[in-house]
């Protein structure tokens, strides 16, 4: 990351020029000279003695860029207004659009998909509601919901601010699973009133996703909406994240031949994500996870603040451990990090139990530098995509609306993710299994195939959903 | 509207056959011989006895279709279990769906629009909220609302009754003016917690549309939300039909050789349609409109329950006439009716001044039947589209939402829709203009045009338009 040539791209620079003091032909001989090849031009406001002007030009790398912008600033008459890069050209708009199923091409499409036609598509729905799964978009359509309390690494930046991210996971859905997925952006960041607005807009939706929303307020938002509301909903950030450890985790196991229930999990970061994943660990059979967050080791004899921990407490730890993380580390066989950059030690990890598996996952540098734990782990894995095994949430998002939506469920249950891990996990198969391939790729189709099926099917056996199957008893 | 054969057509039935008494041969035989041409078949549940398929035939008027499911009913072991036609296939799985602006081919696509590379755009918003209007969606995007109180003709159908029209006006948005349009039906009818929803999730988009919200709410709910969001709040049932309405009757005055200021106008119904339509004319210039409800005309010496109507008496009605429609019709000009069926009498046109016209509006049924009125008006109109003059919001609507997007204004002003108006009625050129012929037809792709224009420069006379223009001063 940053160590790297971008390659060549465009850059668009925006230019105030003031004629009575410098020519068109100058600001071009200054940009060539500096590296840019000039290939598009645009005025953008045009007066008496000052233009605004687009100046698109090729460079063979980003930061020659920066000495084309230098070199333009030292110029008389010209005043650099602003500079695009690719990230920004690529977000002019946004990024997702809405798209006509029907064309209405004559008096007579419109006689259907508007009035008159319409009014009976609205009252066979009226006259039996679960129509709307088949004659509405509700039958493939999500809210991809944010308040932007928690947007990426970045904290928080509001609902405003979020959009790109949601835009950017709309896009995702729809490319990878043909969801369609549209961004909710609130402009509240009060728990009752985000629960009452995505009720109160969950009709057009056949399912909820819930993202980059910050802890505690997340666990009851989502408790909430679980229990009130008749379509799925899920934190991604918190579920999404623990199937895609668990399905690392599950190929791990293969590779240094130990069984999940056997092994001690230390967990750093006892948030959103944390949380999610030590549940659905337990509910995979691990039976020792602690805990860590700043305190130290999150235990039964002791109190907390945090309602959570208290919770957390009673479903972990069996041993009573305490203490720092460089404590309770002694002995684990998993270390999962979702907290912050350099939490862990080099002296820690030579700690672990033999064939330590460290997931380093805090974005954008990991808990342990993935360089100076190698000697000493025999699995290591990250949220970065410049480092093999890469834990990323794509790998289950859209494989599992795309099952929940196909099978109309109201939820999603542990037995869901559980079996959303196992789909991802198996996609590896036992002749590429090795230390440095134990997830697949976020670009390998068979990812979404094999996670909407076993969503589904595990969807049927949960009883939690709607559509009928297609064999009759 | 039905008495003409609808042409040849799909329709699909689906049948539950016990394979023990029937056989499919004699189903398709039963088929044929009724009239429909087999073309498709689907199982859709299989079992040991029964079976459901859906049979898709072709035929060559709908009303075959009876015929052919009374036949099928006829026989021993099958069992009509739902009727399909064109209408509801068209409304399979909904009208529109989300299409990605940029396709993502490879990590560095990805890097782009999600993350890493999406951080950066988020971090630029939040520095300065302005930027999502280029960077996300917000650009073209509008929510299009409704609570279900008032679906087209069909009364209180709710939040998911509401989705099919809603679904449909977004496909016309994004067909007719390219505007994204996405439909958000309500789970509440209670006007605070609906002007609360609204606000909360606004930040993703431009402009809003209120869609087929029953008054008196619908004027609380655009007044409050005009004043407390920064972004377009237009109720299209009042304004569009407004509009639409105005930009007939500027059409009609030249065909009469009349100035609207001088006419008598006569409105009934004074709801949602009404109001609006009665504020449009006034700031059109019209000094006498007189409005008629349940107890005759509104005016100023009479106190009423409904507040609504106690302000219009104040701005309506300079010569505070009283009683029933068939009084104060006596010598009026024009007569607008957005009420009910055949509450006009042909004695009442009679008695209107000479080159009468009458908008009958209601909805299926206009307030006067049209071939009885048009021996005693000059122009008449209707919503229909089997009748020349159909007044349809359609030649409003994406226009004017196309044109504040452009500008990004604030709000609409009167000035903007009095500008729609007369760009609507200006599509009709003179030589093409006469009693038949006074609006133009939804799928004349100059209206859009036209209004966009008229809309967004009005928008910068009203200060209104945050968009910077092309010409510095």
């Amino acid at each position: 990351m940053g160590k790297f040539s971008t390659g060549s791209t465009n850059m668009i620079v925006r230019l105030e020029i003031d004629h009575s003091k410098i020519t068109f032909g100058e600001i071009a001989t200054t940009i060539g000279k500096s590296g840019g090849d000039i290939i598009a031009l645009d005025v953008i406001r045009a007066g008496k003695s000052k233009t605004i002007r687009d100046i698109t030009f090729k460079v063979q790398d980003a930061l020659v860029t920066q000495t084309i912008v230098e070199a333009l600033g030292k110029l008389g008459g010209v005043k650099v207004v602003n500079i695009s890069d690719k990230t920004f050209l690529m977000h002019l708009g946004g990024k997702i659009e809405i798209a006509p199923k029907v064309p209405i091409k004559n008096r007579d499409d419109l006689s259907h998909v508007y009035t008159p036609g319409v009014a009976k598509i609205c009252s066979a729905i009226y006259e039996q509601p679960s129509r709307a799964f088949s004659l509405t978009i509700k039958r493939n359509t999500i809210a991809v919901v944010s308040d932007g309390t928690a947007v990426l690494g970045l904290g928080n930046l509001g609902g405003l601010g979020a959009i790109p991210v949601m835009e950017g996971k709309a896009l995702l859905f729809k490319q990878l699973a043909d969801v369609d997925a549209f961004p909710i952006c609130l402009d509240t960041q009060d728990t009752e009133e985000i629960i009452r607005t995505i009720k109160n807009i969950a009709p057009v939706f056949g399912g909820i996703n819930l993202e980059d929303i910050a802890a505690p307020r997340c666990f009851e938002i989502e408790r909430r909406l679980s229990e009130e509301l008749d379509i799925p909903v899920f934190h991604d950030d918190q579920h999404g994240t623990a199937v895609v450890i668990l399905a690392g985790l599950i190929n791990s196991m293969k590779i240094v031949g130990k069984k999940l229930e056997d092994c001690k999990v230390v967990i750093c970061g006892v948030g959103a994500a944390g949380v999610a994943c030590t549940q659905l660990l337990v509910a995979a059979g691990v039976r020792n996870v602690i805990g860590v967050d700043v305190n130290g080791a999150i235990t039964s004899t002791e109190r907390y603040d945090n309602e959570v921990w208290n919770e957390y407490a009673s479903y972990t730890n069996p041993n009573k451990e305490t203490g720092s993380l460089s404590e309770v580390i002694k002995g684990a066989d998993i270390f999962i990090g979702v907290s912050r950059a350099n939490l862990l030690k080099v002296e820690d990890v030579k700690q672990m139990a033999p064939d330590a598996i460290v997931f380093a996952m805090a974005n954008p540098m990991p808990e342990i530098d993935p360089e100076e734990a190698e000697p000493y782990v025999r699995i290591m894995a990250t949220g970065r995509s410049d480092y093999p095994n890469q834990i990323n949430n794509v790998l289950c998002f859209p494989g599992i609306f795309r099952g929940v939506l196909d099978c109309r469920a109201t939820r999603i249950t542990e037995q869901m993710k559980l079996a959303a891990a196992h789909a991802i996990a198996s996609v590896v198969k036992e002749h590429e299994l090795n230390e440095q391939y134990i997830v697949p790729t976020v670009f390998n189709s068979e990812v979404v195939e094999k996670v909407k099926h076993a969503v589904t099917q595990a969807a049927y056996d949960s009883g939690v959903a709607r559509k009928e199957h297609n064999v009759m008893e």
